[in-house]
């Protein structure tokens, strides 16, 4: 499989949770860094239950301020505390969380035995919120009733892997491996030139992963997911409801299909189901019309996106 | 089984919840009126997988603000009014509580349909919070690290049961049926004395219910719980860890079986187990070892008090 890109879902409720489904929670794990994406209550008990381990996840993002996608939060900071954690937390978040929580922290009396450190992101335009050697977040600006956005998670372009036979055998400078490793070709210290894909194995395509959680059908939304490999889309209506869509700022099945069939992802999840439907096939059927590359985002469910290379030099 | 007065465990596990466990919840109906008492993380779930229908609750009390008692209150409130609740409920809390959830509901945009009544409790001093036809309930002072009180349910004297037959063959007038059911002699009208036994069944005994959640072990708290049908008292260690339950203000199994035996209970409910215990049994031995009528407050279980019937008058 190579360097892991996965993402478990926790939650796939919309507003009230069911005895079955719980609210809106998702871990994304890209090369062994663990992002919680929304944190819907009951999340820290599907953790638990997914066997992920509380600790190893450092970022939170919190797409809005609906209670399904964010009342895990203070439960889990909590546990996070009492289990002993120190390292730092960073929270990704719209206007008010942090207040949300500072009172109840107050009333609490409790002072965390680890940081907390707060991001505060724009609802009025895209912004690039976190990056690292690895990769690099960038929100969504989504339609809802209040302010919410998405979060696009892409990997930075990768090196090319260099073959240490091949590079031997065609005797690279050392000094040509920074060369290599972006993708141009290798001199020689005699001024030949050595092909990029003579000594390397080429590099494996950067992977992308978007969560788009409560919106409106929007075309706005279709651009700023063109493409990427995995496109989690809120649909919790069928389109019989279109009406009730619009009202409460939802999307329907038919339409979240068409949104992924418009951007010209790979593949398409479906998640937030309105607690009216107790069994999911006919939003899963309904979504297949418009792309037929769709999944139920389920409960305990890990979607992988492997590895793939290429030896082609241009990203 | 006659009117019913019971005890439904929605919440068992302390400060962090296990895959199995969740926190403090319980429901109590007495005479069909349903009490929901603390609202940890995840009671609505809870609320679902017992079949109990959200809208019957009128009444939520709720003994401190750690997070374990009262973070799943503002996703049932949502709920609640997602599912289209127009009646009010009434919340007895301590102080903080209405400011915490007054804020989640500006920062959602939420303007409930149903009017909440706030009834914030006293820390201070023991007081009737809640009081109808049928119990009243009245506040326990615990002693934790931040203000926290249990709450005890107490039937109010049943009146007598008349026996219609009875009464017809005894001619008992009918201005004499208010003292009869008050348990007095009925006055025939040419003087005649007739005994209360004689045209009525008796009454049911007035049956009680204490809750204390969180607490150090704490005589006073003894004086509060005398002689209740049933005590349910947290019981987070075992005995072997009494430095860590003082450090931490809560009770040892088998400071909670003292409780009940010099507190005189009928029955002990133990619960608020830390997650350190995946077994119970050796929880309810500890406690057994004080007080032999204890059972473990475990997900799912009903506790019920039948009512039991005296023929004497005095109460």
């Amino acid at each position: 499989m190579g360097t892991p890109f996965e993402l478990t879902i926790l939650g796939s409720s919309s507003a009230t949770p069911t005895s079955k489904r719980f609210p809106t929670a998702q871990l994304l794990n890209v090369a062994e860094r663990f992002f919680l994406i929304d944190c819907g209550e009951g999340t820290q008990i599907q953790l638990r239950r997914n066997h992920i381990r509380f600790q190893r996840i450092n970022h939170i993002f919190i797409s809005h301020l609906h209670g399904d996608h964010y009342l895990g939060l203070m439960g889990l900071l909590s546990s996070l505390h009492l289990l002993g954690r120190k390292n730092p937390l960073h929270i990704y978040h719209p206007p008010g969380l942090k207040m949300i929580i500072d009172i109840q922290l107050e009333f609490s009396g409790t002072v965390l035995n680890y940081p907390i450190h707060w991001h505060e992101h724009r609802i009025d335009k895209q912004e690039i919120i976190y990056e690292d050697d690895w990769l690099k977040v960038q929100t969504i600006l989504l339609n809802h009733r209040i302010p919410c956005c998405g979060f696009l998670f892409r990997e930075k372009p990768r090196p090319f892997s260099i073959d240490k036979e091949k590079v031997l055998i065609h005797q690279v400078p050392v000094s040509q491996m920074n060369a290599l490793k972006n993708g141009e070709d290798a001199v020689a210290d005699d001024g030949t030139v050595i092909p990029n894909e003579a000594v390397t194995r080429g590099r494996a395509i950067s992977r992308s992963y978007a969560f788009c959680s409560d919106t409106r059908y929007d075309e706005r939304v279709i651009a700023q997911v063109k493409g990427v490999d995995l496109l989690y889309h809120e649909a919790t209506f069928m389109h019989n409801l279109l009406e009730r869509a619009k009202v409460t700022h939802h999307t329907t099945a038919l339409e979240a299909g068409r949104v992924a069939r418009l951007a010209g992802v790979k593949q398409l999840l479906i998640g937030h189901f309105s607690v009216r439907y107790r069994e999911l096939d006919e939003l899963l059927n309904e979504a297949r019309q418009e792309f037929a590359q769709t999944a139920l985002a389920e409960e305990g469910i890990t979607f992988q996106i492997p590895e793939q290379w290429i030896v082609q030099k241009t990203i």
